[in-house]
């Protein structure tokens, strides 16, 4: 029903007219009331578009279908189509997920400390809505939902702008969650979706000076790059995750093939995948002849000590690029190191920041581990497949962060926040 | 004795050879170190920096005096020769600054949250230093000692660019503090003074990816500007105020004007100076009436309204320009309006997220004013002028962030880092 609001309501004038500028302030003016909406509105609008998702399961997958036929169409690889394709389940998925946001406690009014003054004045430091948040995306429909529910959730107006590949279904789900929103009695500028998905929009778009209070690219390294290069409006980062294993000699060997296979095989295209093992000499020909049959399915690409041990058939020689290079896909590198010290050497030099693991039984070194290696997650004795917001028990997440202002590792709800202090006085002047 | 230390050390690599490349490399190396350092052996840094910035008072005046003769061979105002200028006083209160971050408690390490997973996996939050803050800042040759203090104390490699017209006076002071870093047996590279103060090295500086982990530029709107514009880097602005007072119909008339007063006149030239009185309707005449003696230094500038009160000849015309801008100066713009709704949606088109107060005895428009304003610190019943790291009690602080990421109102040493995810786990793997 909420879906049929959204299109008794007519064209949807976000999607068709105005400049890059207009829309942003149609945001902007929304989340003005976001700020001051209560929770349980939110929590309501939320379960509305998640009805009214499964309800226009219809119109949304016909919209994708559209999408699908171009890309394949296209020529674009099975993979990228898959991301794209929705079904039922993959619909109520999307709706499910509005819900258990909803069910999530509102991070917007907390107060985070508060203290006197000896001259009375009363100091609170309280979480607020960011504002209008914006996120880039590419051929992942389900993004346009997710990063929606979690805007309105946090109290933000959502600024959302897909790839041209998945504009029909990306549309149709905003339109969805518009009508929801209208309903529930919010703004439907809650949600702006932007309708010119073209690179050359792109700088426009990130030059939304005081329109937009936080940019999340996901995407690419080289949207990253165009981000850092043009953007002038606040952003956090999203970025490459080239994360290592470093097994140590007093590790326990069946632990670490479990945590080494895990982290590489379990699901090898996302960021908290493991790229590189590093493992001590001292072990290294037990660990490495005990995991072979574990990575069967893996290549190795590994220095002269691991390829004299597993062979050269086994192992192809690592370059400096391999050990930089986030593969996303069934390849690890491989290197023997002399200790601790030259883990966290070789980490510090190729690594992104995003997560590191140490196996070890080792006190000492595990306590050396997590205090030098500079990364949003220092793990001992797990698989760096944690570093995730449902992981880590936030409930929900838009991004993992690796950079290291504002926010670090999993964002959730807390992170799509700003605080505000608020001074409580009676009169009192500086003298 | 520390700062003969550093003359014996020779000359100062950092300062008279290498690329800016280079010398963040220096600060990048020594910050891993800091990141390590027990908050007792910063504290000791510190304090031996307090003692040999004193006992080199002559040679640190002698530089200044070659910059204050500089300056005032090139005509330089008054304004800036008088913040450039130093005396014994000046760097005694630099040295006390010093001694008292030691006192303070050190930010590093401290677990901001912690919890386990159903899976055993236990995760802490953590707070670690940044890595190396960047400082780009004008003629004040004290913020070379207090940026370089604060970056110490939170467990940061400073990489300070002063103005070329403080050259000497901040080449002086660097070379004694990083004299008293290595005689504490720290990296003298805890502190990198760039020695190309050009405007043509800014924008180079300002693309140091991976070497600045956190830029804060000190400096006027056409700085800010160039780093919007320039920067890869990560950065918090440190930018305007343009503070309002709304004077409410409810409000206690000899309290208003006392803030007022103070908001203006107590400090013009600093950003949380007021710039804007907003007055409601009702108690307008009255009011200004009352105000007009404590603002007799004060030119103001209004709309009709306050014109007709005060007449033509107190009162100039304001026109949007004025309202939009940061005198810094016994200049006050005047608005009569019809009640709080009004004087929020004033501030949310000329605020500039800063602070701004209301002085009213009226419950729910004081609420609705905490709510409704965006700005870092929304205040009721007191003077604007207590936005301020000291008065909140931070016990330093490095700036005032008008922006909403990472930072927001003054900064202090916590906003100088930045957190790490520990986890600990017992082998667990992700199914």
């Amino acid at each position: 029903m909420a879906a049929s609001g959204a299109r008794r309501g007519g064209s949807l004038a976000c999607m068709s007219s105005g400049t890059l500028r207009d829309l942003g302030l149609r945001a902007k003016a929304a989340s003005r009331v976001l700020a001051s909406t209560p929770g349980g509105c939110k929590d309501a609008a939320l379960d509305k578009a998640a009805v009214a998702l499964v309800g226009s399961a219809d119109e949304i997958l016909a919209a994708n279908g559209t999408d699908v036929a171009n890309a394949v169409a296209g020529g674009v690889s099975a993979t990228v189509v898959d991301r794209l394709r929705l079904d039922e389940k993959r619909i109520e998925s999307m709706g499910s997920g509005l819900s258990s946001l909803a069910s999530l406690a509102d991070p917007v009014g907390e107060v985070l400390d508060g203290w006197v003054r000896p001259n009375g004045l009363a100091i609170r430091r309280v979480r607020v809505p960011l504002g209008v948040v914006a996120v880039i995306y590419e051929n992942r429909p389900n993004v346009t939902s997710d990063a929606a529910g979690l805007c309105l959730k946090s109290g933000n107006a959502a600024l959302l702008r897909g790839s041209s590949g998945a504009i029909h279904s990306n549309k149709a789900i905003a339109e969805v969650i518009r009508g929801a929103y209208r309903s529930a009695g919010l703004p439907e500028d809650c949600l702006v979706f932007v309708d010119d998905p073209t690179r050359e929009s792109v700088p426009e778009f990130l030059r939304l000076d005081g329109l937009i209070d936080c940019l999340i690219p996901r995407g690419g390294r080289s949207l990253i790059e165009t981000v850092k290069e043009h953007a002038t409006v606040p952003y956090v980062i999203d970025g490459d995750g080239n994360c290592h294993v470093y097994v140590d000699a007093s590790a326990d060997l069946d632990m670490a093939v479990a945590i080494v296979a895990n982290a590489k095989t379990q699901r090898p295209s996302v960021c908290n995948a493991a790229e590189t093992l590093l493992v001590h000499a001292d072990i290294a020909q037990r660990l490495l002849e005990k995991l072979d049959p574990a990575l069967e399915s893996v290549e190795l690409r590994g220095d002269r000590a691991s390829r004299a041990i597993l062979g050269e058939n086994r192992v192809a020689p690592a370059t400096d690029e391999d050990y930089a290079t986030e593969f996303l896909d069934l390849i690890l590198s491989v290197k023997v190191v002399a200790g601790v010290a030259e883990a966290i050497e070789h980490i510090g030099r190729f690594g992104s920041g995003h997560t590191e693991a140490i196996v070890t039984s080792d006190l000492d070194n595990a306590r050396r581990f997590q205090q030098e290696v500079d990364a949003a997650a220092v793990v001992v004795n797990a698989s760096t497949r944690f570093t995730d917001g449902e992981q880590f028990g936030f409930g929900a997440e838009i991004g993992i962060s690796t950079q290291k202002l504002h926010a670090r590792g999993p964002m959730g709800l807390r992170e799509l926040t700003t605080v505000k202090y608020l001074l409580d006085g009676t009169g009192q002047v500086r003298t």
